[in-house]
């Protein structure tokens, strides 16, 4: 069993949860996506977040979904999504994923928060309730949550609480929080990793401002893969070609909402998954936009081949 | 087993969660407390509301207290709040809380929700998901959801669906929204329970505009079924008066986050339940605030006294 | 010209605008509303507020209001609501309001606002804009701004600048705040007046907490001239015998959105202004809601005769 | 002086508002600007927008900008933004603007509406306040306004209003919205003319759903003049190449709250604008992210210079 630190670097791909077509959790397709991810080069996997329609699974599922994915990543780090309502269920669900082998726990802040002050005293309640001993990622994603915490709240939370190993960092615009947190660091307080998320849409210039990955759930995990390693081959150039060639899809996979029906349709494409099925609530591609999905991959594999050329 | 329907009138109370001072659900209390309800002339109950702590249970423990209030119930309608981020909890709690014998589940918009046909369609994918053979409370809470209903789309949300037989009505202000109801339904539309909360500040207005009773939690469920029963009778102006002199304290008790301390306060000082701890996160009551909460008591003792001197 | 300062007490009335039928500005009813509040006991005035229609009002408007206002109050403060979008305009509402005798502003943070730091940054700006020998009054009304402010952001806020003499405190929850002001204060921070809203509902409790008196628009202005009077005498249980017998009509005429309706209703019915009109938007009364009032004050009426017998 | 009508077409800059480094109004970079932007082919011009720091400015000084963007636009139409918290100002500045010769003005929803029917009625308060001689640019923009309006209310407003004959669309996701309303008017309903949004970063595909053009105020206006040419040519495949060349910069000037430093340096440095100052409040770029919005402008010469030997 790996647990995430503070150091944990590279892609940790926000895994989706398969649904057969008539709704049902499709194991099967669990254990191939997983595979699928791997290959594609990633270094963990999270589940059960935002994306993964956590919120649509029944606690008895959530359960499977994690222990379907553990045993399939044989010892990759897996991080589990317990955000809830209650603290009661975020312990709940930490200890079972945690029992079964999990990295660490994400926790969202419920959006009712507002002073820093409620934000401080909420992850001092999560870290009692799951106990000091596991590893936390702090989720800062304002545009879904509707909580803004400032660089500086989140350093007094670091400091807090040393458990706390990690931010999945998803403001918006969010450069400058990286800056501030390596600079307090910088100046001494204890180093907290850092991976990205917002579908991958500013990758570049956040591996520059000194974060360590990306987690996020853009369908080519290969481009998030190969952009966290040229920028830590200090090739920010090529890291740049390749990230704009997939830009364009993944501004069309960056729309709220919609963004889960695309990425399911291109992994259901890709063969990651057997079915684009959500379970509702969630919106289906139209034919218009499925055309467009299709013309913006076609591109892609052209500028791509370009590329290729060109290196 | 008693099922709500269309018809259902009287005073549900919101029952609160008994906690012991270590934070342990205490089923003793629990027992207690729906002893207390009753004999005070509480018609039925509805648990795991917002103010019964629920999101600070574990789905065992939810279950638990729905079996523990209904078999102290002996009967008597016991609703069920069952509101969640998800549909599949909801289903999942919903069935296991109808399996138990629970008179229907009460569901409040997900705060996410804006448009009215958002609105609409959640009430549609609730109905699908719980099945069309149990009966739901909608509970239309804008200034604790964010979600406002308009008459309108209550309407709409009524006709579409036979088996949303109640509206839990803590709209603010609200008074329009009960004629609103009533009217359509003398043009024809189906009749709809309409149970009233917000604290019951609005009890005696509420029920001369022709709703059907109160579903809130005020420690004095005595007042709401003697204001209930009063205006039934017509005696308008003696549910005024009794109104009255509990409104001081019932407004201090309304008071959002606090309120519950409040209550929980004075149910441990009647005798409904044990402690008045709360389970985190939950604001306790200061030395300064019990003493308000006392002398309100205190006043509210004599008023009554003077009232029953003067009948 | 007085200028509210830090130890500024008493009751200052938020005023209503008054409009004629067809919704021009009535100047006539301005003259007649303003001696009407003075009569009944108001230390000071509140104009422009958001129960003053304010955004109604073209900025010409405002500074007509303004003048007639100042002009009947004889020498008595007036405090001028400037809350706006940008600080371009409450600079240049603040230097008219100034120029023409004004008390101070009042300043209310825009519902965009989240963490402390921008709150904080707010009222710097503000400070900035308006000049530091401006008095300004830091309107903290979380219902209906939606922006949090905590104690802790308060004092900040207040030593930084000595100029924001007053809080208008209307936060609900509200009353472990004004404690916490004052035991700040008592610790060795500067002194703020504190003047409470929230229509007066919790006066009683705000006077014994260390409030320096009202700031409200509740119609029955004398209520809080003698629950201040009362309280500041140390005769708390007459304050709550007065206060009680108002709250009824109190509690219906706090109700968001449709207050103003009651309060410019009751205001024409005493003879203050010569029309309830309110510009769009704004909910009219309907007859029911016109009948629970007059109910109201007459059983408010009789009350005040039972309590005057008995005093 | 033209008006603008449900059939118009093309490109409207979203103008900013130049200040000196004092803050003052710069009048001389207002010309310059209006100037800059025709050259790149812009068809007319937007402003006193969210991004024309129209909450900064003074009415006095709103009317100064548009006296000196009409004046300089010599018959070209200019939309004003003219959205307020109130009736009163939105009815002052219209007359005002549409006296100075203005083509049409925009009005944003207030943040408070949540109903469809609040909506609706919304924008019959406009059109009332405004007059139904005044073309009205409806601006739908939940990101900003935390309204949402469905394809339907949108609808229903269209339909009653002839004089609102302009949607500046920048839902996220909209693509859809284009195709319903498309649709409806294919099934009868009047037309109106759609002009997008969002710094242009669906600029492709929204000419291919029917969009008549773009409403942004993106650095590089002739992007979007030759993305609309292009697309109306039928010559989607080339509009696509040229609108990729510029999406990373794009997406960086998409930034919420950052974007418009973005864009004031960019037009500064293109010329158009003789400082990048903001009125406060406004965020001021850090030397990190001037140094990557410099490399993407290299990147993206580059990438044009390519291009243009490609075609």
């Amino acid at each position: 069993m790996s647990l995430i630190n503070s150091s944990t670097k590279g892609v940790f791909v926000i895994a989706c949860t398969p649904f057969a077509e008539d709704g049902a959790l499709d194991g099967e397709s669990i254990g191939r996506m997983v595979d699928f991810y791997y290959e594609k080069g990633a270094d963990g996997l999270t589940i059960l977040g935002m994306m993964g329609e956590a919120p649509k699974l029944t606690q008895a599922e959530s359960i499977e979904v994690t222990k379907l994915t553990l045993k399939r990543s044989e010892g990759k780090p897996v991080v589990v999504g317990v955000s809830a309502l209650g603290l009661a269920a975020i312990g709940e669900l930490t200890k079972a994923a945690m029992d079964l082998g999990a990295a660490g726990v994400m926790v969202a802040p419920p959006s009712a928060l507002r002073t820093d002050e409620q934000i401080i005293t909420y992850y001092r309640n999560v870290v009692d309730t799951v106990g000091a001993d596991v590893p936390v990622v702090l989720q800062d994603f304002p545009l879904s949550t509707g909580v803004q915490i400032s660089s500086k709240t989140l350093g007094v939370i670091f400091e807090a609480h040393p458990s706390i190993v990690m931010l999945k960092h998803e403001d918006w615009p969010g450069l400058q929080k990286i800056t501030d947190l390596r600079e307090a660091e910088a100046k001494g307080r204890r180093r907290t990793s850092i991976l990205c998320g917002n579908a991958g849409v500013f990758l570049t210039e956040e591996m520059q401002r000194g974060a360590d990955g990306a987690m996020t759930g853009f369908a080519y995990p290969e481009m998030m893969v190969d952009v966290v390693r040229l920028s830590n081959e200090g090739r920010y150039e090529a890291a740049q070609d390749l990230f704009d060639a997939y830009l364009p899809l993944m501004r069309y996979e960056q729309q709220p909402g919609l963004g889960l029906a695309v990425r399911k349709h291109v992994l259901a494409k890709r063969g990651a998954i057997a079915s684009a099925t959500q379970r509702r609530p969630g919106p289906a591609l139209s034919v218009l936009a499925v055309k467009e999905i299709e013309k913006l991959i076609e591109r892609q594999v052209h500028k791509l081949d370009l590329l290729r050329g060109r290196t």
